[in-house]
């Protein structure tokens, strides 16, 4: 089973490919589209259709999975965010994807055990889910992973012995954390 | 020429095809799709994206307009309205369609000569342009209409013995709306 996560936005949008055999999870790509400020909707929408559209091709995964919009004070940036959003799920349905959507708080607990879990700890869990030693930024990236990840979690892919391990592995690794992070724990 | 204009919205998309030949325009098709309240964002994207995918296929038109969007106070109004937005923009970069985008405004004052003018102003205007006898409704229709009506006469696809004359017989069309309608005319 290999799913695609996809944190959208009208300036970065990240994405993050995951494959789930049996008791192990691999990453199979993963990016960050960037838009210039310069570029209208459209042209952005373009980018953003075409890149993602690239990458299902060539990765097959089954599943698309979005966070649910955050939906600020700021009508002007819903709507450029919605935008972007609606094209994404236009791709997920034209390339007859399966399409899951998670509340942050949803994907930060999955992954940290806590919903109120910081950008860095989600990104810290994902790099030990997927066996990633080095950094990877922006969070645009992170966040996709997490959302993949999640998605493969929640709905039981992973064998339950590995989800199972994982999830007793995640509480092995969130002590480490928290030990070498203790600033970035709240 | 064969312009498709579109008013996007999450509860009603309204869709209005019209031909420009010489002197003339013509109506291709219009009409309205409606989404259920029950059915999910995703679900009404692709409802919408494949409708109208297939009027392009159908009735091929050269250019896609719609107007920019209203923002109003709600963001999360915002939102569901961008996400269909950005599903139609989408739609047209995929099937290759120019795509112009109109301030309701500039629509307005194409059609009546008043930026400030009404809806039932524009559906007059529209009918009157496309010779159209019986009422046209809901508004989501002759606002399509309006809009693919725009962008014809803004970038001179009409000719302009057509464009002066019909400017001319819209000045004309309109004494006869104030004279109809007094209680219409702010």
């Amino acid at each position: 089973m290999i799913v695609m996560g996809v944190d959208p936005g009208s300036v970065r949008t990240g994405y993050g490919i995951v494959r789930c055999e049996g008791d192990s999870f691999s990453l199979v790509a993963c990016g960050v589209i960037r838009l210039g400020s310069r570029q209208g909707i459209p042209e952005r929408i373009k980018i953003i259709y075409d890149e993602l559209e690239k990458l299902i091709t060539a990765n097959r995964p089954a599943r698309l999975a979005l966070e649910t919009a955050y939906v600020n004070r700021n009508a002007q940036s819903a709507l450029k965010l919605g935008q972007v959003r609606g094209a994404i799920v236009a791709l997920a349905m034209n390339s007859r994807l399966e399409l899951h959507e998670y509340a942050p708080r949803e994907v930060k607990q999955m992954l940290t055990g806590r919903g109120g879990a910081s950008k860095d700890q989600v990104a810290y869990m994902t790099r030990h889910f997927l066996d990633i030693c080095e950094p990877v930024k922006p969070y645009d990236i992170t966040d996709a992973l997490g959302i993949a990840l999640c998605d493969l979690l929640r709905d039981g892919t992973a064998h339950s012995g590995r989800r199972a391990s994982a999830l007793s592995s995640r509480r092995n690794n969130w002590s480490v954390f928290v030990k070498e992070n203790p600033d970035l724990v709240v």
